[in-house]
């Protein structure tokens, strides 16, 4: 189910005048760059990288110093029941639910220090300009760092009421699993589903994160305004031949399971850019067996993996790459099968007028934007289904992500920032 | 260095009459099956499969029975420094080198019944039915039992003088090295060098084996003339892209390594196949990096093999490969490097008179025959080095080889060895 958008229709005119009231406002890039690199010591190795997986020492003291920081701010901080951390700004105005922004500080084993760390330490700077500036807002402003985002959108799960009972065995390279991890992280797994909320508790979400891609730098525009989050499915397809001796059998009697293989997966990729728009479909596993250079390959299982940002697009590549695949196997004289894997996630689309503010304060602020998909999963796409939600793309150097390498510009990421706190004012001056 | 072939000069006409005179002699079919039955119960499994590696108590125990049935048969029969079986039955005339028969007795792990087995109890058939018929020879008819031929041809390059130091220490399935197991067999490793003969020292040598493909059965011919064992190179083809996230990174900005080897094993089929003759080209190992289905594979190392007859055929297949694979990585922004592997065999040619003394043979037993390359490797292609040298194939059920699936018919069997005993009457009669 997907939380319809309760936003009062506005037209442009309307939405441009409220923006363009608090357009001097802006935040301290020099403070924030300050702050990743504060954070990146959070799990720094000998090396010179950090390694910070959830639940890790070094994610719990970068939790302890982020919540004194937020605590340092004046607002009213904790760790909730899912070890997720939660920092609360008031609001001028009785009865109204927040506004949360956030993002994750946790990484994967040989990530980089922009993934997640970008959005969350420009959630603590947006609060502390609105504490220079004496900004009040109507609504209660609430910072979340979610747990866990690297390893399945842990916390946000359990925000949006859908972390199952199952999950919490799952093990990270830490060695801890979910649920040990959440007691670590100062959360209790018997209360989970009290952090659960409902739609109409959080009146609007924001994240704003690295594009984790190349399309921003290579455009050489400032801001992504995220359209959606993909879904994406993942099947193995396995080729049945007959494994031969590769000297004494001719090549018109061969049954080659690898050959039949590699006509598949050129056809993944003809066929992926065969259709319009961003869909992408990927091979990135393949196995084949017995694997001796002078046998030839009676049995391959590859992967097929297709994202985007509608579940039908994807259900039509899918088809046809069946089809195409199904007519290779019977022209190489080999079995094919092509069976669904559990790995699925449904497209996320961000909120239409959430996202039209998003563009209207980049402009506003004078920054270069596109409309694009993301690509990655994040903590967005589960805050999606209990609140209009939107998510602000700021350019990853090279495309690289989740990687030492992964770099962000101190300039991009304030103009991140600075349009993640233009974007929350007109959301707290539209929204009831 | 090739032997170069030391026949007499005779019209195809002389032959013929040579090998008319001997046309009535032939082997005992249902003994040879059961021979290879008998065989079949050293190694006997449970599940009713035979395991026999070389150096395993099983082949030990095989050995000692061939040369109890040799021995039976009045032969002069001894284990040599190698581990080779050697029996000889004297000839009439005084210092003729001995003409040379056999195969070997040893097996691949889960390999089948008649893979070296059939040529090595047609030896001992050959031999119980020259004794039944009281034929002399001039020369003395001598069987070798090769050893450890699936580990390497170990015993045949023992004879042929190249067996090096270094291939000693190589282990297989039974965790005996092939030094420890030559001593295991009745060897003596200090003695190797004894064993090797020099040209001169063989008169001819003759092998009958299983096709271990599936031509002959499909054309329904009754016997392989052998014109010589395929040379075969082999090359590692390593693809260096970038590994990236396959949700994030668009089709078009994508370096995959595993499209372009794709598109590579796809080349290497249609170029094999461009060229005329019986060339093979397979790619048999593929390994993709890192290797999940939601990564981009950043680098794929992945086999060449090549085998042919002619050596200029496997270089020109290769360089037509290499040529559209630079192509193919350039056109998908990949690197390919190209790195040829130890593995390496050089064509070994038959014999073209003991070629046309099988044909004749087969010809005149009323058997229908072709002319074929051998794709796998034999004890023949080292004794190929120091003797002419002729082999006798039969058909393989199915094309199956190296299986417990392997079967060829009593029939099949007993008309490759009628043709291996007049052909080996035949030079008896012919050579000096």
């Amino acid at each position: 189910m997907k939380y319809q958008p309760k936003l009062t229709l506005l037209s442009i005119f309307t939405l441009f005048t409220i923006i363009s009231g608090h357009s001097q406002v802006s935040v301290n890039q020099d403070r924030l760059e300050q702050r990743i690199f504060d954070l990146a010591k959070f799990g720094l190795q000998e090396n010179g990288e950090t390694e910070r997986v959830a639940f890790s020492d070094a994610n719990i003291e970068a939790n302890k110093w982020v919540i004194s920081e937020l605590t340092k701010m004046g607002l009213e901080t904790h760790t909730d029941f899912a070890g997720n951390i939660v920092a609360t700004r008031s609001g001028t105005k009785k009865n109204m639910k927040p506004i949360v922004f956030g993002s994750h500080i946790d990484r994967v084993p040989n990530g980089g220090n922009y993934d997640g760390c970008v959005g969350s330490m420009a959630a603590l700077e947006v609060i502390q300009t609105l504490n220079e500036n004496n900004i009040k807002t109507k609504h209660p402003f609430q910072v979340v760092i979610f747990s866990n985002e690297e390893g399945g959108v842990m916390g946000s799960r359990a925000i949006a009421g859908h972390l199952g009972k199952t999950a919490l065995g799952v093990r990270n390279s830490t060695g801890y699993s979910m649920g040990e991890g959440i007691m670590r992280l100062g959360g209790d797994t018997t209360r989970i589903a009290e952090v659960a909320r409902k739609e109409g508790d959080v009146t609007a979400f924001l994240e704003l994160h690295i594009e984790q891609g190349g399309t921003l730098e290579k455009e050489n525009i400032e801001i992504g305004v995220v359209e959606g989050i993909v879904g994406l499915k993942w099947w193995n397809v396995e080729f049945t031949g007959f494994a031969n001796h590769a000297g004494t059998t001719p090549m018109d009697a061969r049954q080659d399971a690898l050959l039949a293989a590699a006509k598949y997966i050129v056809a993944v990729n003809e066929i992926t850019n065969s259709f319009e728009s961003a869909q992408v479909g990927t091979v990135g596993r393949i196995k084949a067996e017995p694997g001796a250079p002078n046998v030839i390959p009676g049995k391959v299982v590859a992967s097929l993996e297709i994202r985007d940002l509608s579940s039908e697009v994807i259900e039509k590549v899918f088809n046809a790459i069946k089809a195409k695949t199904e007519d290779i196997a019977e022209a190489s004289n080999v079995k094919v099968e092509i069976q669904p894997l559990d790995t699925t996630a449904d497209p996320a689309i961000m909120d239409s007028q959430i996202q039209k503010i998003i563009a209207k304060n980049a402009e506003s602020l004078g920054l270069t934007y596109k409309y694009m998909p993301s690509g990655a999963g994040h903590d967005a796409q589960d805050m999606a289904l209990i609140a209009p939600t939107g998510m602000i793309f700021v350019p990853s150097k090279g495309g690289i992500s989740h990687s030492p390498k992964e770099f962000t510009s101190a300039e991009d990421m304030a103009n991140g920032a600075n349009v993640l706190l233009s974007s929350l004012l007109s959301l707290d001056k539209m929204m009831d």
